[in-house]
Parts: C-alpha cells; sequence; structure tokens
C-alpha cells in the first residue's frame, strides 16, 4: 500500500531545478513533483497529455497558438501533440500528472533530461 | 484546447455534497473535486486506482487494513481492488484522479451515487 505524502513538501525538498520526482502512481500515470525556474525546452508528447498544478508561484506555459498563465492552485493540460514549453520566472514548484511512458522532455533532449529511474529516486 | 482551471475555486463553488465534478481529463483519467462531509459509503473499484488530494480540510480514509488521515495538501492513492470508505467530520474539498472507467462508488449503489452525467455537469 503506498504512503500518505506531500507533494508540497517534496517539491520543497528538491534541490534540482527541471528534475521530475515520482511521488505516486494512479493505475498508468505518475504523479510527479519538480521545482522549476527559468524555461525548460519547446517539445511535446506525441502520444500523452501532460498535467500542470502549481502549487508556489507561477508558470507560464508558451504554445505555438497562445500562452497561458497558471497561478498557485491553477491547472491545465496540455494536449498530446501539442509544442510547449514551461516557463518560471520565479521559482515554482509543479505537480505534473502524465502517463508512465512519457518522457519529460519529450520529443527533444537537452541537459535537463532526466531518465525515468532518475524520477523514480526517492527525495 | 481545455481551459486554465482552478480546482480550489470549483470545490468551493459546489453546493451540494459528494457530488464530485470533473474539471479536467488527462489521457483516460479524469480530475474530479468535490465537497464532502460525514461517509460515503464502503465501496471498491475492481480495475481503477484512486487518487485523492486534499485541497482544503481533512479526510480519513478507512480500509480494511488500516485508516489513514491526510491533512490539507496530502495524497493518497488507494489500490484497485481496497474497499475503503472516506469519512470527513468537518467540510473537507478533495480533488480526485480516477480513469474515466471508474465509478464513484465503486460496486455499491447508494442515494450519493452520481451518474458521469452528472459528473461532467459544468458548476
Amino acid at each position: 500500500m503506498p504512503p500518505v505524502t506531500s507533494p508540497t513538501a517534496v517539491a520543497s525538498a528538491l534541490t534540482e531545478l527541471w528534475s521530475p520526482r515520482v511521488v505516486g502512481e494512479v493505475d498508468d500515470a505518475y504523479v510527479k513533483v519538480a521545482k522549476v525556474h527559468g524555461s525548460l525546452a519547446w517539445h511535446s508528447h506525441d502520444n500523452e497529455d501532460e498535467l500542470f498544478y502549481i502549487l508556489k508561484g507561477r508558470l507560464r506555459i508558451e504554445m505555438e497558438s497562445h500562452t497561458v498563465e497558471l497561478n498557485e492552485g491553477e491547472m491545465f493540460v496540455v494536449p498530446k501533440g501539442v509544442r510547449h514549453n514551461p516557463i518560471a520566472d520565479q521559482e515554482c514548484h509543479i505537480l505534473l500528472i502524465e502517463k508512465n511512458s512519457t518522457q519529460h522532455t519529450g520529443d527533444v533532449k537537452t541537459e535537463k533530461t532526466r531518465s525515468l529511474a532518475e524520477q523514480l529516486r526517492p527525495v
């Protein structure tokens, strides 16, 4: 049986930016948290939606059609196939929900890309 | 493209207890919010995990093996097949993630059971 977890506490304890950690699993989806600041990379996930929920701070998600601004407590789902680039002007803590098959930088590899094994490390 | 939503604001606006409303969709899972007080019903979901995240207040989830207590900002996943009964001693606002096939009272029907059409109504 999985434990009770506090995504906010796990996100606060992270020391590395843009390095998601898995805090739970619901069927074939992972719940992840990350501490972010600056921008990640333009990428897309061809077969998976990606949910962003803001635990602390603000996040901007650039897409080719428009940009959305997320405040603390707000969520947004980037539909599969939509190119996007998350940007945080200040430190921001996010919760992500995405299928366990999802690569967090999608179709691109950058120095920020983390393997699933890295994302599954205990904090 | 789905809009930015505030689960906290939607939960606050609900007028009916134990009546989940869908606020987002990630692949084949729904994100729902509910305002709860008192107990729901002992039930299980044979084929689906169920994630509880506490937006406001506290929730106790009784299971046959043990009971967990969730405070604001904490989450817990009830594994598929595990009989459980959520109880809130005071009003509590929760976010749920469960597959779109999930019946919210699982294998039992009570006066609190809501159809998926009811859960998909705008708030």
